[in-house]
């Protein structure tokens, strides 16, 4: 069982995936993958994944064009309890939780950028389906979306899928996120997000797309070249409030970023993973959900890492010039 | 100038280093060293160097054999002010700082594993006269003392060298270290270093290496395979104090560590940092210096920057295990 550990200095927890097991040797780079080589996210492949939790089917016998599963090298288990216990010092838990993929398309080849938009849509009702049904598991506490985008970004499959992984705590950046944002509500008594979207489409300089429903802008204080965030315009504290017609805009901005980002930077990998309020909490007016997109470009990551303090060779000025000024075949 | 940004969510600074203005295109992965080219680290090169902060020669007229030469591609500028400001909810300030290069030998192709004792021990004494210079500058609050090796590591020369960043402000990691463990004093009366010390040394299992006046552990929520520390034994807050003996102690632990690290995961590419007390404070209860060395062995790091939720598929214990088993040609 997968357990998780708490760093007794900083608070951060860590899964230790301990059937993971991973030996020296096993850090030797895999081979890349072979191009007619056996992929289990293809049509065809689905006795090979552990059973299917959610579908998009046009017609209940179709061929499925989105398919959710859970993850068949977890991180976490979904059975058991949280068995929070301590060690001198220390304290560790069951590495209890969900590990899911969604497979975002039945085409092999096509990155995500490349559906057409009723696919991407399908993609970001799928995040919701799955979120709110998680939910609904009160041992749960957060729900991370991701994407990891080419294997420098992370990814292990080259067909293009999402992760969400559910965890009975509320992770570290989170809560200093929802810290923050909490100190600005109290002395304020306005979302911090609503100011910076308010400050940022008056200013101009770092809004890199706009819609009806949703904003891009690159943060001013951006960790990485290109980094850039999507945010919904008006208030909203939790990507389970989206409804209706806000999963089209929020697809058009999405694939129209990842257009321009695959445009200007020769298709980078990359990764993004959604912002929001945890699980088992209500509405509230101090935090708004967004989604940061991280294009992978520099490798000065374990310093990074150690310190908590980025440089950035890109002001967030420059690269949103060079977005809003890319090329593409349509806008969306 | 480069200028330094604070996200008003999180509080977290970000140096723009706006001068270094990368475009798209030199995002572009650099041609690999080729191994008969120019190095500016090279003896007989040095005219190609901005000019030499401090040496060691065995007298006078000898070629040297160590240097710290200022970055010539600084992130930080030593000129100027702090200059603080506001920009409606947004916060700058000038890139008040030093940025400095320790080239560690004369030697282009050895790494520092394989250096000579004595040559790892004026390494670490080169750190401390610097860290001691700077602290002279009130306007300095943390010295960062890192290294990179290797290029999936974030090193751009193949020399073998350090760096020392000192910054205006006390870096987020290190606030958060530093928060946790003055938590735990004020609660305990003890430093919480000294506590997982007497913890791992009691129990064993993942303790890496002893010597007279340091420890290697695996910590307990290591964030990474193969993560360990180096703590000195006896309660030491900051880098400063280090003293005579201790540099010796502390270069043959180093050169043990690193080269079991070599042998068990064939030469991977690695960071060091040493975490220490902020500049301009005197000598506390609470906090421990230490360094934290990471191997760069998995590529999940776009998701976990953006959650700082790690996984880590080797448990410690394990790591430490392989470490101590490693077999070394001899033992320092």
């Amino acid at each position: 069982m997968p357990e998780f550990r708490q760093d007794p200095v900083s608070g951060r927890w860590v899964i230790i995936a301990s059937e993971r097991g991973r030996r020296p040797t096993d850090f030797e780079p895999p081979p890349p993958p072979s191009p007619g080589g056996f992929c289990p996210f293809c049509p065809g492949n689905e006795p090979h994944t552990p059973p299917e939790i959610y579908s998009v089917r046009p017609a209940k016998d179709d061929k499925w064009l989105l398919r959710v599963i859970p993850n068949k090298f977890p991180v976490l288990n979904v059975e058991g309890d949280v068995g929070r216990v301590g060690e001198g010092i220390y304290d560790r838990m069951n590495g209890l939780g969900a590990h899911e993929v969604i497979i975002e398309t039945p085409l092999h080849d096509t990155p995500l950028a490349q559906l057409e938009l009723p696919a991407i849509e399908e993609v970001l009702k799928a995040y919701h389906a799955r979120y709110v049904d998680l939910k609904r598991d009160f041992r749960l506490r957060y729900a991370l979306i991701f994407k990891n985008q080419g294997e420098a970004a992370g990814a292990t499959l080259t067909h293009s899928h999402s992760q969400l992984i559910a965890l009975p705590v509320v992770p570290k950046r989170a809560q200093e996120e929802l810290a923050g944002a909490r100190r600005h509500f109290e002395y304020k008594e306005r979302c911090i997000f609503c100011d910076i979207l308010r400050q940022e489409l008056a200013e101009g300089s770092r809004v890199v797309l706009e819609n009806e429903g949703f904003v891009v802008i690159s943060p001013y204080a951006a960790r990485f070249p290109f980094e850039t965030w999507i945010l919904p315009k008006n208030h909203q504290s939790s990507y389970e409030a989206v409804t209706g017609g806000q999963f089209r805009s929020f697809a058009r901005i999405l694939k129209n970023l990842l257009m321009r980002l695959a445009k200007t930077l020769n298709h980078p990998p990359y990764n993004y993973m959604i912002h929001t309020t945890p699980l088992q909490e209500g509405p509230n007016d101090y935090y708004h959900w967004h989604v940061e997109v991280i294009p992978k470009l520099t490798k000065v990551a374990g310093f990074e890492w150690g310190s908590g303090f980025y440089v950035n060779p890109t002001p967030p000025e420059d690269a949103t010039r060079f977005l809003r000024e890319a090329r593409v075949e349509r806008e969306f």
